[in-house]
């Protein structure tokens, strides 16, 4: 069995985001040799997520609004959390989108249906923040 | 390392349906002949989901109109994916229920405790669409 | 390739709660001697989530008001699985939480970010109910 790792990391200019991050996915894997397995690819930061949809900027904004509605960061006073902190709302929106997502592994390639991309959902940023890749297979 | 893929189809009447697919992936895993190891069961859809709960069917009504509630089909010109597209709801719905499951194999079987089955969840059905079930272990 | 399995048990005595589980994760994952692998960890049980988030009380308290809007106990009349049942609503909560994680080993370790910890979350508790802890690797 082989295993891979390799870490991408992330400056988001704005709080939130919702980056494609594919390219870099299927970079590591390649860098990997893996033809048959699993891929783990998961935000290593508990105010971000690492999920699939679709590139579709309409979506995003759908997105957005909808996590903001369902946990909005203001007034920070509302979170417990937010004792020093104002990234409770991240919390809750990371938890609706994800932390992790694990996809096949097929013939050398993500094992994907016609409009699955990777994505890096972002909601406490402006810092450098990490996603791990962990790849394993033959 | 063993390693299995198969493609499970679907097309179901209504725009929503949660379609229990346990025996499907059952048999998959026999086919695979993987004793000891993972299985990965994914949408390769984006306005579908595959999830894990219980086979009972006020609880799926329960599912439905809560899915409905945080996240309205209609008016579909509330989002701005449609565009051409009446299915944005369908992807906030899939993001709640979620894309995969990652079952433990054991000594052959699918790791189960007692209620746990594996359900299909479409959103935005009435065409063909599919689940990929990825088997790696020994 | 290497396989280990290993049920973690608990018993809370209030309906809801948030257990930090990461030591006994860690302690299955040393017992199984995987140094490059993945590990999932899984509630066995439908109206029980395994997540990973902070270890802050605050953050916990809010989880637990925001699940408690999203997916009201009562009245338990509102919902169709309660029939006989008083828990639909602690489907839908562990539906928000997630059932199951996949982390990377890497070196023998959970490889983790700065504050990911690993949670049970239960939301019908007061009864004995297990979590599947599941490493595979070399």
């Amino acid at each position: 069995m082989k295993s891979y790792r390799k870490e991408l990391w992330f400056q988001t200019k704005t709080r939130r985001a919702y980056l494609n991050i594919t390219p870099e996915v299927q970079e590591a894997l390649r860098e990997s040799g893996v033809k048959e397995g699993l891929v783990l690819v998961n935000a290593m930061h508990i105010t971000a997520s690492v999920f699939i949809n679709d590139d579709e900027r309409g979506l995003h904004a759908d997105f957005d609004d909808w996590l903001e509605k369902l946990a909005p960061h203001e007034p920070v006073s509302r979170y417990r959390h937010n004792n020093g902190e104002d990234n409770a709302d991240g919390h809750l929106k990371r938890t609706i989108m994800g932390r992790e997502v694990v996809v096949a592994v097929t013939e050398g390639r993500l094992d994907f249906g016609p409009w699955e991309q990777i994505f890096y959902g972002e909601f406490d940023g402006r810092r450098r923040k990490r996603v791990l890749v962990k790849v394993i297979g033959e």
